[in-house]
């Protein structure tokens, strides 16, 4: 398995652009993507588990209920929820698509992110689409562009494998937590690939892959009403279609993981305001449960976030945090210890301090990405969750009036 | 029910007094509290459920079993958490108490409040005993004084009430979120009362009203090693003791509950870099347990704590939170409502937007106490739950290194 370059293009048989339309007043920020397969293609979806949901979660449920795909379509700037037109705006972008493109509306997704309880304009997006369409092409950056909100940089992978002699890729765009009219943190993954897989096989791996990815991801805690991960597969990588758990199933569920945790990790170290990615690693807990538990506690502790921003080995909160995380643990069994580019330092053994170098430390937390290590001492169990540090800029993202 | 000054002190048979005895640095701030009754009172107590907890908790855990306490000393500066010989030092310092006022060990409540993981060095607190005892008397303020770590205010009430004819009186003082050597969010919170009620009454009254009052108290979702909740009554007041429910009972609930609220807004409204207090009242929830799933949902978002401080009414913010709380709550029945000292603004009906002027709105949440009322429509269940805004100044407070 390679990295390659390309993002969601990379697979053969698709295509991407984005465009600005006119949803966003900023002319400089492109607002509306599209991501189209040349045939249609097996598709599954995650989404959020927010009661309140995102009129097009509800079009995009409803389109890829048979299991297939075609295209997808993704505004920025208004995020399409607790409208009371907003089943019907949805359901108009994906007939859009299909006047402009041929492919079936019921085959399209459709996503919007973006400020929430005002009314999306469906005139800019018409307006857009010939050049949308037009411009399609080996163009996964302009689409990610297109999806991001208070993102600061892009977020794309590509990854090459080989399943039975046959070159298969997978690849993906995403946007993180924020925007630019700041209502809530708003994650959008879509996914491309040309394996050739069953609806049913792909649903699988997807469900069993966000276990151990974008549901150990936390940038604020809060969830969102349209946080949607799709993926789509065409099959022209002309591999023997996988209908069934075996080899080829578990190399393409590992290519997945990478670009699943690659995302995860872009997504954490871009989080609102952040200034780090923090990783949190548990080993040796009673179960893997536990081991989940431990993890998504400790990179979720607004007093461990605030310190990590500050360098501080505040190694208290760690063991406060999984404290109170509801895990079984004997906490008088925990090592703790910080680790980065810059190198390790234990900090705590069997759940009391030991000495340290602050110095030493603080060199090691000073860096951008750093990985908290819990060694529980008491099983097999483990898991790893991505988070953030908490800054001055979240609250100033977050806190300032919109305007 | 009257409030009157006094705190802790104001019920009869009870002295209190705080000094600087040195296990901080800085010789103005005070570091060492005493609370005695002139006799053995009964003795409640509602501990964190962080499973790293304090030593002190331990030991204060082991000597209210039997119902009774005389006194309480609590120390801030140091936590005396995860020091492998914490629990030693504990039990020293209620023999301190003993040997300089002859109440029992065995009967002394201890707490400490400050950094966890530096082991506590006695020696300030034997050395500060006999000014501590000395100045014994009502010094209710001081007391509170000594127990502050990074509170901006003292946190002290008390009311006057009618058992049968008898005066009856509750004090409190607390502390709130934050340190001055920042390590964790920690609650400690002392009560006073001559009421004359068995232990197990008084147990009981507290472990209800704690549902209503401390439970529903969030300043950033992390529980500290060290809360402690304590309460002692002794019985001075004269009126026949509480020994079951009834009247009597209700009465003294009733008061407590009157404490137990005030001091919740309190340490709420002094939370770690808070310039606001939000409360968030929920009614007409499917029964109280949802609503209360709700309000604490709300007051913990960091999203709507930011848009809080930035006095933007982002209802939006508020149905994301409502939606992800886990309770069971139709979406499309919610309305939300902004109010303050200002004024009060209606700004989602049904769950949907409604037009409302952000001026008004932008005024009434420029206030220092705002009220998020969300009405469910689909029941008869209420709770209300406090919280603050999230500020630059909590990622300052948690986020410097250590110094």
């Amino acid at each position: 398995m390679k990295e390659i370059s390309g993002g969601v293009c990379a697979p053969q048989g698709f295509k991407a652009s984005g465009v600005h339309c006119g949803i966003r007043k900023n002319k400089d920020k492109k607002d509306l993507a599209l991501i189209v397969s040349d045939t249609r293609a097996s598709a599954a979806g995650v989404y959020t588990t927010n009661l309140v949901k995102g009129a097009p979660i509800i079009v995009t449920q409803n389109n890829i209920s048979d299991g297939y795909a075609q295209a997808i379509i993704c505004n920025s700037g208004n995020a399409n929820t607790c409208n009371s037109d907003g089943i019907e705006i949805a359901e108009n972008m994906c007939k859009l698509v299909e006047e402009h493109t041929g492919i079936n509306a019921n085959d399209v997704i459709v996503a919007s992110t973006g400020v929430i309880g005002q009314p999306l304009d469906i005139t800019p997006i018409k307006n857009g689409m010939d050049e949308l369409v037009k411009s399609l092409g080996d163009k996964s950056a302009d689409a990610n562009d297109a999806i991001m909100t208070t993102d600061t940089v892009r977020k794309e992978i590509a990854v090459e494998f080989e399943i039975c002699g046959k070159t298969c890729k997978i690849g993906g765009i995403a946007k993180g937590s924020g925007m630019i009219h700041p209502d809530m943190a708003t994650m959008l993954v879509f996914l491309t690939t040309d394996v050739a897989i069953s609806p049913i096989m792909l649903r699988k791996a997807l469900l069993s892959d966000v276990v151990k990815s974008f549901n150990m991801l936390s940038v604020d805690g809060d969830t969102s009403t349209n946080d949607m991960l799709m993926v789509i597969a065409n099959g022209k990588a002309g591999n023997t279609r996988i209908e069934k758990e075996g080899d080829d199933y578990t190399k393409f569920c590992s290519a997945l993981a990478y670009i699943t945790s690659n995302l995860c990790r872009k997504i954490a170290k871009d989080g609102e305001g952040a200034t780090k990615l923090i990783e949190c690693r548990v080993t040796r807990a009673v179960n893997d449960k536990e081991a989940k538990r431990i993890a998504k506690s400790v990179i979720t502790s607004s007093l461990l976030k605030a310190a990590m921003f500050g360098a501080d080995a505040n190694w208290g909160r760690v063991l406060c945090a999984i404290g109170y995380s509801g895990a079984q643990v004997d906490v008088n069994k925990i090592d703790v210890s910080f680790k980065s580019r810059a190198g390790s330092v234990a900090v705590c053994k069997n759940g009391a301090g030991i000495e340290f170098s602050e110095d030493i430390a603080k060199q090691i937390l000073l860096e951008d990405e750093i990985v908290i290590q819990i060694d529980c001492n008491d099983g097999k169990g483990d898991a790893t969750a991505w988070g953030c540090d908490l800054t001055y800029d979240y609250v100033k993202i977050n806190g300032d009036y919109r305007t």
